[in-house]
Formats: C-alpha cells, structure tokens, sequence
C-alpha cells in the first residue's frame, strides 16, 4: 500500500442492489501526476495512481442493516446542502438504507451533554434542501472528543460517517477513523472535503468554490461602478482567502475589471502599490483593488491569538488598507475617493449555483458508493478529471497556494496589467 | 399659485413635433390628498393638485435650437443610467434635440477649474448603459457656486438642465433656476429626484429604491442562512437608511425571515432588544436583525461632525450592536455566536431592476415634455398612480419618515412578530 | 350602501388580540377617483371611495374558535406561496387561530369525489414556501359546483374562505359568498385577485405581475443578442396577455431595446408591420419584436373552442408572425434570420421578486385583518397608494385594457420609437 | 511529428515582451491518457501527450508588425464576448499590438461582395461587453470560399486568425490553413472550440457549456412547479443537444428535480416511457421530463434536409412528446395534465456565468501566446487540467457523446432513479 492508497475495512461479498450498473474494476485508477515534466520521473517504474471512485459490484455493508451519519463541520460553503441530499438520496433510492441521521452542530452533535437531537434524513426532510444556502444540519467549529464521538456511533449502530469539513475536520475525522480501528469496529469513515478556498491538496476543485468566485462578481461590478463614479475614486473589495488567493485570483480573471490583485503569496509592498494606483489613476481616473484577507499580513504585529477552530487571527488589511491609501494621497495633497466594500459572508452562504449543485451530487454519490464499498479514511477527491478515493492522511498535511511563477499567476498579470509587485 | 403649483418660463406657442400623441390638457391635475379624512378638510373650497404630468400640445422651446444638459449628484442610486438614457432618447427621437451634454461628477462639472469636458450624449453613445450600474457621468457629493454655474449654463446655451439628485441637489438646483430667474433667462431646470432612501416629501417612490430593496435580500438570506447553521446564532444585517427606516422595512417585510427590525423612528432600548432576542433564541435558537443605519444614534455621542455632503455624521450602529449584543449574552454566561453582514455599496451600484428601469424611463420621458413645455423649478414626481410635476420648494422642506403609529410600521409588526419596541 | 362598499357578515364586538396596533377606523376610506376631471363629476356630491383596510379593533370572528381554508385557483402566478405565507402566518401568529387548511388543487379541493385531502397549514409547514414558484396547494382551472363546496365549508366547520384566483376564481367565489349568505351562514368570503395580465378592475396592481416582467427581460435580452449577431436578423418574443398587453408593455418599457410592440389593444396591420420592420432594418440591420399572446386574433378563423376554464382558444401569434415576416421577405428577396423565443411558463412559475413579496405579504396581512372583522364578498385590493375593500362584484365586470391614446401607450411610443400602427 | 502535435509556421526568434513572466518550456507536455486503463496500452514506449499552453520567451511574430483578426461562427454561445475582449486585451496589452480586425457576421466578413466592414477592436472598445451575451462581430453559418478568404487575410496584411466556433468553422478554418501552407504565407490561424454541447474531442470542456446548464436551470424549476401544482402533473423541458445529452444531463444532474431524462444516446421507447411516467405518477402525483433536441429520432422520418450550417434537420422531439403523452393517457382513461417548456436560445444568448468568463480569459490568452509562437493548425483546448495545444485535424474527426455504459450515465440514474431505458 503506497501513500495513494485508501484503507478499506475488509473484503467485499455483499452483491450490488445496483441492478445494470456500471461497475468500477478496483484495480482501475487515475495517474497523480499528468504533464511530461512530473511524469519523467517515474520513468521504469509504475506511476502513482489514486483509486477510480464509481459504485463496486461487490458491497462491503449489507444495505438492510446499515445505518449512516451525516455531519458538516467548520464554515459555511455553497454547496452543503446538496451533498447532503445527495448522500440521502443515494443511500435511500440506490442502496434502500432506511436510517441515516443528520447529526446537529458538527461535531457537537456526537456528544450527548450538548443535547443535540439527531435529525432522521428521508427523501422528503430533504426535498428543495439543495436550493437554499447554509446547512440544514448546523455546524460548528472546532474538535470533540475523539472517544466519545467513537462512543456515540457505536452505541448508535452507525456504520458509515460522512464528514463533511475542511482540513481541521479531515484532521479530526481521521482521528475517529483511528480510533475506530483501535477498537477494530466495522465503521467507514468517508470525508467530503469542503474548503470555500479550495487549497486543499489533492483535490482539484472543492465545492462551492467556484460559487463563492461568482458571488464575488457583484460586489466587484459594484465597487468598479462606484469607482468609475467618483474623479480619483478607488473601489476596494476584501475577499475570502486567509492562506491562499485563489477566490480572489479566480474573481479577478472572471471580472476583467481588477486593476490591481494583493494575495497572501505574493508579499505586499505599499511602496509599490501606492505606485500602481497613482500610475493608473494617472491614465484613467479610477482603479479597482481586490485583496484577499490573508494578504499583507506581514504589516501586522499580531499576538498569535487564535479562533475557535484553532486558526490564527489575521490583521484586518481592508480596513487597514483603506486608511493608508485614503492617507498616503491626502498627504500628498492628492486626494482619492475609496469605497470599500466587504461582502464577508455573502459568498459562503448563498446556495450553490448550478456546476456547483451538480459536482455536489457527484461528489455524494460516490462517497455513498466508497462507503458501501467499505473504503474508510479517506476524501472523495476530483482530480485530472475523474473522481477518485485519496487517503485523508496525505491531503491535510498541507495547503495549496498560488504559485507567483505558475500559469494561473501569470492569467492574473495578463488580465490586470499589474506589475509583478 | 398655490403651493403646488409650478413655474413657468413663459407662454408655449411651438407646436410638438410628436405627432399623434396624447397631449395632457394643461388644466388637468391629481389630487394631492386621497383618503375620506384628509379630503374632509377640504369641503366647500377646491382641493389641491399637482399639474398633470405628459407631452403638451404646444412648446415653450423650439427643439431645433434647443440643447440640453443632464448632471446626476449625490451617492449612486439604481437606475441612474436608465434615467439619462431615457432623457437623451426622448429628446434625440421625439423632439429631435442633436445637443444633449452630459456634465461630468456632479456640478463640478459646471465649473470649469475643475477641468471636466461633458460628454456629448447620443443614442449610440448611451446604448446600453441601462444595463450597468453607477453613472456614466459620474457624481460628486456637495454644492458649487451657483453663479458659476448659471454662466456656464449661459456660456453654453444651456436651455434646459435635468438634475438628478436627492434633497441637497435639488435644494442647489432650486438656488440655480432663482439664479436663472434673477438674470432673466430662458432656461428650464427640472428636478428628477433621487434618494435611496425613498424619503423624499410629496414622491410616493424614488427611482432604484426598490432595487435596493431587492439587492437587500441576498445579504438577509445569508444571515439568516448563518443563524440557523450555528447553535445560538445571530444574523445581523446593517441596511441604508440615514434619517428612515424604508429600506429596511420594506426588505424585511419581502424577506419574511426577519425576526426584530431597527430603525431611526423608533427609538432603540438595548434592554428590550436583548430581551426580544433572548425570548427568540429560547424558543427557536436562532435569529435574524436588520437595523437601518440611523437607528439608536442616541447611543452615540458625536460631535456634530459632517461629510462632504454636509449630512451629519454617524456612530455605526451595526458595529456597536455586534459588541453590545455578543458582551451581553457572555456576561450572561449565555454566549451566542453573532454573525454581522453590512452590504453597504452593493444594494446602491447595481443595475435597476425591470420595474425600477421601466419606471426611470417614464420619469425621464415626462421630465423631458415638462422641460420642452418650459417647466422650470420643479420636479418630475409619481403620485397617486400618476406622473406628476411638483414644485422643488415643497418636496425639500422635510424628509418622510416611517410613522410608527402607521400601518406600514402595522405591517412590519404583523411580519416579523417583534413587539412594538 | 353604494355600488364601492362592501358586505358585512354582522356587528363586531370581540376585541382585537392585537395589542397596541394601529387600528383601521371603519369610516376611513380612499377616494376611487383623483384626477381633476373625474373629479369634477361628483361636485356637490359626496365622491365615492373604497373602506380602507387595515386591523380593526372589534372582530366578528372570536380567533379561539376559527378555522380558516385557502385555495388557489387557476393558472400560477409569482407569489401564491407568499400570500399562502402570510396568511398563515398572520392567522397563527396575530390571532392564534390554530385551524387552517390549505385546500389542495383548485375548487376540486371542496369536492370530495377528487378524494384530495387537505394540507395543514402551521408555521412550521410554511417556512420558506415563499421562496420558490408554484403553489404548495396546486391549483385547478374551472369552477365546481357551489352547494357541494359551500356543503364542505359548513361541514368543516370553515369560518373564513380566501379565495387566490382571477375574475373567474372570484366569479366563484362570489357565488359561494351567495349560497352562504341563501344559507344564512356566518363564513367570511375574501378574494385575493391573481392575475398575470394585471387586468383586474379596480385593481391598481396585481400581485405577480412585476414579476413577470421581470422575468421576461431574459428572454428580449437574447432576442435583441440573436437578432443583432444577424445580419438582418429578427427577434421575435411572444408574451403572456390574451386580452390585454400590460405584461408585453411594461416589459417593453423596462427592456428599451424592443422596436416594436404588438398587443391585443391596437389593431395589428401585417402591411404596416412589414413596412415598418423594413425600415427599421435598412437603419440598423436587426429589429426586436416583442407581441401579446391576445394580438392579431384578426388573422385567425377560430370555432370559439374554449379550454378547461371557459376562457376563449386563440390563435398562435407567435408562430403565425415567425412564418408570415419570413416569408414575406423571403419573397421580397430580401432575406431576413428570425429568431423566434415562447418563454411561456417561465414567466409565471418563478418567485416572487422582492417587491412582490413584500405585496404579497401586505396582500395576506390585509385579507385576514379584513376576514376577522367579519368582511365579505370583497376583494383585497391597492387603490392610489392604499390597501382597501373592495366588492368582488364590481371588479369581475370586465377587464381593464391598455388605452391606445393614454399615457401608458404614449409611453411606448417614445421608448420604441414605433409609428403608432 | 505524432498525431497529437501541432504546427509551427517557423522558427521563433523574436524576444517576448512580457518581463518578469512565467515563460513555458516547449518541451513540457500533459498526458493524453490518465487513467491506468488507459495508461497501460503504451508501457514501454512514450505515452502521447498534447503541448502545453503559455507564454513562450521567443516570438514567431514581431508584436510591432503584426496584425490580427477575430471572426465568431455559428450559433451563439455564452462567452463569445468574453474571448473578444480577452484576446483583445492580452494582445493590446501584454504584445503592445495595435491592429486588430473584428470580422463581421462570420466568414462572410471576408468576402467582399457581403459588404461587412471589419470592426477596429481596441480597449476601450471591447470595455465591458464580456458582461453581455451574443457576439458584437455577429455570426452566420456556412461556409464560404476558402481562396477568397485567403485572399482577403493577405490583402489585409493580416498575421493571425482567430476562428471562435464548432467542428465546422473549424474544418473551414483547417482549410484556411491549408491554403495558407500552399501560398506559403506567415500566417498562423488559430481556433477556439466553440460549442455550446461540449462535444468536441480532445476538449474536456468547452466555453459557454456550463452557462447553458445554469441557463436551463429556471425552465427545470419553472417545470416542476407546474407539474406539482396539477394533479397528475407532467413537466416537460425540451433542451439543446443534437447529438449528444451533455447538456440535458448535467442540468439534469444539477436540478435534481427530473424524474427522466431523455438523450440521443440511449434509445428512446415509448412503450417504456409510458411505465416510468405511469410508476411515477401512482407514486408521487407529478413527473418531470427533460428531452435533449436529438433524443427519439428514430420516430421520425426526415427527408435529410439539411441546415444552413449543412446540419441535418430534426424532428421536433418536444411536441411529438407532448402530443403523445397526453394522448396516451387520454385514451387510456386516465389523464394528465403536461406542461410544455422550451426555453430554445434562452439557454445559448445569455451571459458567460463567473466560472466561463474565467475560462474565456483563460482560452483567449493561450490562443494570443500560442499565436505570438507561430502555432498554426490548432486549437486551444483544457484537458486533465492544463492549456493545451491541439491539432484541430484530431478534434473535427467526429464527436464525444454520452456512453450510456459509464460513470456519467451512471450518476443520472443515480440521481434521477429512472430505470436504464
């Protein structure tokens, strides 16, 4: 078993209720890396592969016995509620399980002195859940007891457990998923990987990313129009993205009408933006800038505090941001009109547009299959264009970022015009 | 002339080039007053009217050596493109004018230090504009010297000015057409209100404010989306609204999912505000707010500072809420988890909505025939299901304001459930 | 009791639940009439006006022992769900009433031999149903017989009947109101008028229809693209309005890029049309064509077949324009490239925008305020700026129509550009 | 030179413009095949693989002396703006080039007897139409003479063509290129796949794709309401795909609310769609039905006529449904009451969503680098994750079509839980 690989929690004799299906050969995979560059140095020896996701024709749950728990943890993301419609839908149409419980408040909801009832999913609790925005389950943030968590799905008979979070999650999901081992229990532990950023590794796209980018455009057009409508106006627009820029960078590219980008990965220099502003000012009478939240924060001196989920508090760089520039130009006796605008959570709450709905039901669906089929401690993953099982263990140990000599930076310098910076 | 009488340049002898038309008869009106009560106050004598808005039959100004000028102040507002689209339309189609300037940022554009050329306003150069938000013109907040202004107008053979603004730029367009008036010239100024705020005295409804109405409904479906997915969750949404609360009565009343609305006319008790949360929290553990920005400035002690406007400045009343109201329920020992969203520009720089842009075209095609009719010092204005002309003087004494003994104040109770406050 | 007022099921002596609200006084009303020259027509007289709505603070019902049923009846319309809301809401919340059903299907709903099993409504059943299209209850055309659903009402001790539906809806329910009253019955008849074509009499608005307009400018916007990415290329959009061309008007007027407009109320002349098309194509290379469903029945020989709900088969316009312009220059050599686009439903299933369903809700507010205090035989109604009583039987007598020499048709014609046909 | 590499016009030797950029090396390359399934037919030798797309640090053309021109073809799709703008921009901006030519209306725009004028696209031209749908050169279908049309480039001096469209503009522009090899010319002619079905080979996506699926989702919606709100209800959505269901199925898969869904791939049976609908109607009152355009043409018996593009014509599956189904159920004794939508080219003229104007960027700038190195014979396609360059001989060949034996099919049968037909 290589790094790529996924556990599984024993052999599979149960036959498929999924009558004329097309059934995924388990040997069958997806390369890990495509371009000849990365490929070259597997030369002589079998590349690596992640597992090709897809029902199996051979179950390891007998449907009629099995019960699944839903949880959705951390943050809201476009997207929640259809994965957790289409895990139901799956799980009681394709597979004819009857018990699946919605557990309450993320993790809280497995620890009974927090007094949360489980929710019962059925097809009609679930019905139009997938065209509102939030969860219908609740979430919370931070971890549990891994014990009686373990407690709670044993004393419940639950046999699967769909976790639905991003990488603190997926850190805390394995940790059941270990524990369970420990106690040798026939539990599968699925992860639906869930990053509003989409930094997770080994994962192409999580879900509600490309969502959050088009709520990002309103607040954007609104910020140009109120910049094109001032002489010397300055339209600023703070986006998500605390370690990576990738909503602001995607944002960027789907508006057109960002003149200046500032992400975490590339540092900030106020010299030079002040620069970039007065050149474009200069030519045009007006300049759009979009920060993500993590940009910057080298011209903080923060404590270290942290949030409830364990994360590092950030400096505030729209506000901070907004009084510079607004000051640097007053006293040059320059002065700028900047509107600042802050859409916060408007971008993860709203419901998931339509190739967002879509990849939620897939991603379920063959979590569902996964499961079945007895894998555990794993995420379902898109990746090269296939849905595929990749181990939890392997995609949390770190965060992708936007790489400043990559393809997807260099969209960002042809779409702006900016400087590197 | 009584008090909602009109001015006029002088007698109309230019026949309309708008053949087959309907041309208002000049001695029809709409009732100022519709209810039995406030009719009763008139029996016996003539009740008052506003002028009948509509093409006339005869012109005061020959369109063939007619131009035109349009200049929108103040912050943006929905809806401002559709209005110099429609102006410029109707006066190139219909009336046949070929000089129509769009004066750049406010009335700075009038004055020539600061440097701003008008744009020359065609049917092709306006195409399309309707779809955008902003102000292709741009706006400025403040006044400017009005005789300054009122040289240029001549200057430039101005005959008519459209001014689109709220009560501080239809106060300055007043002092203009007095201007006007002292030197004796032929010069028409027609007012279009503007304000968000759908405060204006005399228009039962301002162009874009139902836009921003319904530009309000993602961010309030957003807080409520993140309410309910946290235990104890709070969403707070801060609307526009400086001196009434309409916008954000008439969001929440579309949104349904408003539990307690705040706004400037009735005062705020923080004590009952935690009571009426503490009460909802108890029965259904989440719950949603929408406070108007000039709600509870009693709480605040400020110095009587002012924008560039001259409107007063205010404490953010959104942002104080979210600390009183988190430090109250954690002293409590009853902590709650507040989620705060301030959409701020976003409900303002959109495009109009279909019934904001159709309506915007009728007041920009009757304040055209009421200019070519040679109307001056008043303001296109919708009443009683009519288009109508008031005089400028009026409609800037005083603003409208929600009256809480009132049935739209009624409504808002019936909606949300909230006690009185 | 004049030909404005409406019924009374009897005197009011149960108090108000509904503390400290602003009570409606019964001699309160609004004038019918507020131009100047109708005006003049009651000189001396008392001008005649409709009761206001509004809460009332003595009720005929007592709230502890009432039951209330809706219906919606004939074809969807935006905003059912909301009104279906607010009801519920207003009844279960303001005045405890604990009984109401929602009658499935249309009138059927009172039949028993359609075996359809009413809903029962409560809040928790009704969150969020205003948020998307259709109706929770279903809907049928026609009408049913009177006694066996007046038999019904009786038998489910039903006190208080809204009725959702049009002038043939309300011609029903006119005549359950009727058989009440023969049958010496204490049961409150109230209509909420729905139609599409906001063709209702003495209906200053109806619920629904902003939106339609709203979400026909889709469709004109890809007519008018269609249109102007062909070289002589047509864009025809047929719209909902068999009798009357409100819909296809105001969405003419919010779009500003239809050439022409065809409704039922102007004579269609094929030459003239060609003509006109063929000039318009010689200026500009594309032309958007937006007709009413009702339009240029004169060039159909129909046998007068009529569909399930009575109402009269037309002619498909669309189809019969889309063959006719082809051909005709097609003939002439001269080519042109239609493109035909039917959005049909589209325009009545979706959901009600913002301000529809703030209306919607004001709508049902009003309707149950108007139910306790024992009204009947009447419609909810927006009258110049007010919600009033007003009596079914006046409103169904015909049909409001677009005026060709009324400011709403000039409208057109300075947006279109259009000779007047 | 393999199957899957592209041409070159020559050596490049001119230095790139952009300083500081991620410059790709011609060596790199993505894998044609990524699946171990797949991989395993080429152990041994070198896997093929397609030439990866970006910025190249030599030049084929001198940005000073070059001229390029952009045509669209075909049918509109969303985006079509998009890729103006952005190769407009990327050319202006990042190449300093100063002559680009908007052909008018398609391949006639280089035939001079049509007596279109090409546009001159600069910034401030092409400013925000990528917000609008439609084409501004405009379109036609067909092809026209290929030496005329090389005449036309060499007349013009024009350097690089950019075809935007399907598999026929793209057979006509490898024509063009062809004849340009012939008279030797320096003329690089570079495609954009445009089709609207997402069915080009060796393309994993084409632009516009996902729009029209968003696109589709409010005739779904509009569909399902009204067949809930009627008693045995049927809705049924007719949507575009000729030859394959691509985007029948992934609206499908977004919605979530169809019950069945009908695509040219898989065979229809009438016999067997009468049971489905007949299961679901005992079941659940109501059905919905998405059809793409090319399903059940084996119902038909067409003459082969054929298009103006030279397509062949279609039966129109989507009122031979309407007609069937209702009959069916009519004669059986049992009626249904079907709703009939067809949203035509709602679906194709809108907007490109946030995620397409993204990746129209994106295309559009890898077809200006690509160009600037002297590719020739190719098209821009994303495939495994990277801009790629592919040859358009490959792509043409024929069309990718659902496979109703794999995993996309399967998770329509997943979500619709329709029997396999």
């Amino acid at each position: 078993m290589n790094k790529y690989s996924v556990s599984t929690l024993g052999p599979c004799s149960t036959p498929s209720p999924l009558s004329s299906s097309t059934f995924v050969d388990n040997s069958d995979g997806v390369l890990v890396h495509n371009t000849i560059k990365e490929h070259k140095n597997f030369e002589g020896s079998t590349p690596p592969s992640f597992e090709l996701a897809g029902p199996r024709e051979k179950l390891f749950f007998n449907p009629e016995e099995t019960t699944a728990a839903i949880v959705t943890c951390g943050g809201l993301c476009p997207g929640l509620n259809d994965v957790i419609r289409g895990v139901t839908m799956v799980l009681w149409y394709r597979y004819k399980i009857r018990r699946i419980l919605g557990m309450r408040y993320g993790y809280q909801g497995f620890i009974p002195s927090y007094g949360h009832t489980p929710l019962e999913l059925t097809p009609s609790f679930v019905e139009g859940i997938h065209q509102k925005g939030g969860s219908i389950l609740g979430s919370s943030r931070g971890s549990q007891p891994v014990p009686e968590t373990v407690d709670y799905l044993e004393a419940n008979n639950i046999n699967i457990l769909f976790a639905l979070g991003g990488d603190g999650t997926q850190r805390g999901s394995l940790e059941i998923a270990e524990e369970i081992e420990k106690r040798n229990l026939p539990i599968s532990v699925i992860g639906i990987p869930k990053t509003i950023d989409n930094d997770i590794k080994m994962v192409d796209r999580t879900f509600g990313f490309e969502t959050a980018v088009e709520m990002s455009q309103t607040p954007i057009k609104c910020a140009h129009q109120e910049a094109k409508a001032s002489f010397r106006g300055i339209g600023l627009v703070k986006l998500m993205g605390r370690d990576s820029g990738f909503i602001a960078a995607n944002a960027t590219l789907a508006s057109s009408d960002v003149n200046i980008l500032l992400t975490p990965e590339v540092p900030l220099s106020l010299e030079n933006l002040y620069h970039m502003i007065d050149q474009r000012l200069k030519n045009s009478s007006h300049v759009v800038i979009v920060v993500a939240e993590g940009a910057g924060q080298e011209y903080f001196e923060l404590d270290g505090a942290q949030d409830a989920s364990g994360n590092k508090k950030f400096g505030d760089i729209g506000t901070f941001l907004k009084g510079s520039i607004t000051e640097h130009f007053e006293n040059k006796g320059e002065p700028v009109r900047l509107i600042y605008i802050d859409p916060s959570y408007i971008i993860r709450s709203a419901p998931a547009n339509a190739n967002d709905s879509r990849y939620c039901f897939q991603l379920a669906e063959h979590a569902v299959h996964a499961a079945m089929a007895g894998r555990t401690k794993m995420l379902i993953s898109f990746w090269g264009g296939h849905y595929v099982h990749i181990p939890i263990e392997g995609a949390i140990k770190d965060r992708k970022k936007i790489d400043p000599s990559g393809l997807l930076w260099q969209s960002v310098l042809d779409n702006t015009g900016q400087d590197s910076l």
